[in-house]
């Protein structure tokens, strides 16, 4: 794996770590990194993840076309732009990825906005990332170990999705393949609404006049149960409209479940109350055991 | 701080960390322990925690006339038999607490069962533990800088109260003081409606078809959220029906919570979705940073 010009769309923790870890393997020539503000590149410069940097104001897209390699690691919701402004840009052999949570929104717009260059494009899902973010938290190992869901178009060209799949393992990264749809649906109900649930119940008890009390006797139960209430918002946002959809479709499952035990718990359903919290420990306990469960990195922005 | 005899009735994680952290500060003299299982004295004999072991079967009233304390560490639901047996054989100045995850139940049983003797019993509730249990995984750090939150009664002696204040506090724990029915309504609210919403997430998950390929996604956002949902399942039903009525209270509101969330999401109402997310992030990093947050220990069981 030798890439001799990377472009780093979004020099942020994911950007920023993929630039180191592909540094530290020796995979990599020169990387320019491009982004919202010109400190966080000063910072991704300091760190050494990246040889030089541009502003999305300057003119960036004057860097594609002799890069064999562009990383986009924005927020989803500013893909748009972007990718207008990179198709007329893209050399004929280079290749896209991105690391977006969400997929089929992405692959939409790429339909959309890449044109010709569309099957140079491999839609990528790094399954890692920690509350950190910015240049400063760029680390070169945050992939070892995590998987990686690419979402290849029927169109994309086969030497594309490999050089994808050898960018993320030279990462340190196990990757996995999902139809984009697939992908959206499998996130919603093991990612986007764990992390919904787990603000609502924060934001609940936070409307309480009370809610300080209540908070002065939470333990460590609740402290882990909620630390994805403390990603960011506008991702968190960003990431329930675009998947919209397949979240409403699990939010009315869980909602289904909620509604279920509470008649357990008001019915005094031991049996009933027994089947479901025994299905679940045992299940939880098997992942925990799994290599799955152990190597999982955190999930983007969390 | 000085307990001549202590008999701990079930040598748990709970009982076993308790007189371990006892014998650690040179605070207590003897240490008798009950239990349902021979094996399990065994191993708290060997771990130190105890002089010596009776099981329940045997005549084990026969050491409470002679003991100044003692600490009853087992299952809520095993409660009345315990207090039933340990009422005529209590010595006048003796003082008994309590562990139980709930308080009004253990009110209620007291009261009904412990006679003239209710004035010695102090509930409590040690806000710590973790997925281990069972005598060998005692651990005299336990309770160092965790709460324990006791509810004494109207008919509380002044004297009990502050021993057994003084028995957590040389544990290294901090010491609250809540009305049992406030206990148990803010238990509901920040740790058993968390620990029931983690197990119906991983229930619901479990009980699809392809819930392997589901589970082969997750994440590390999904472990966090999720690890609670690996506690004992005879612990938490036991916890949902002896606070029946407070918690059918929690999740009728998280209920309302999550069908505004879904709301929302369905009509694209951005400012709806940004005012809860931030609400929530903002709270959960202010708890975080707080003594509360980051010294607090894992609920019961969990």
């Amino acid at each position: 794996m030798r890439i001799e010009k990377l472009v780093v769309l979004g020099v942020g923790l994911i950007g920023a770590s993929c630039a180191l870890a592909l540094r530290a393997a020796g995979a990599v020539g020169q990387v320019v990194g491009v982004g919202r503000s010109r400190g966080n590149l000063e910072r991704a410069l300091a760190r050494g993840a990246i040889d030089r940097g541009l502003t999305l104001d300057e003119d960036w897209t004057r860097e594609i076309g002799d890069a064999d390699f562009v990383l986009i690691a924005i927020p989803v919701a500013q893909y748009r732009g972007v990718l207008a402004a990179l198709a007329p840009a893209l050399g004929r052999g280079s290749v896209v990825t991105d690391a977006g949570s969400t997929k089929q929104d992405v692959v939409l717009a790429a339909r959309e906005l890449l044109g010709e260059r569309l099957p140079r494009f491999v839609p990528g899902h790094p399954i890692a990332g920690n509350e950190r973010s910015g240049a400063e938290a760029g680390d070169a190992a945050l992939y070892v170990g995590r998987q990686v869901i690419l979402t290849p178009l029927p169109e994309t060209a086969t030497d594309a999705l490999a050089r994808v799949a050898q960018f993320w393992t030279t990462c340190g990264a196990r990757v996995a393949q999902l139809d984009a749809a697939r992908h959206d649906r499998i996130l919603a109900a093991v990612s986007h609404l764990p992390h919904l649930l787990a603000f609502a119940l924060v934001s609940e008890l936070a409307s309480r006049q009370d809610s300080a009390e209540y908070l002065s006797h939470a333990g460590s139960g609740f402290r882990d149960f909620t630390r994805i209430a403390g990603s960011s918002p506008e991702m968190w946002r960003d990431i329930a409209l675009a998947n919209r959809d397949a979240l409403l479709v699990e939010i009315a499952a869980y909602r289904s479940a909620l509604d279920a035990l509470a008649l357990s718990i008001e019915h005094g359903d031991r049996a009933a109350l027994d089947a479901m919290l025994a299905r679940a420990a045992d299940t939880r306990r098997h992942w925990g055991e799994t290599a799955a469960g152990v190597g999982s990195g955190a999930d983007g922005g969390a």
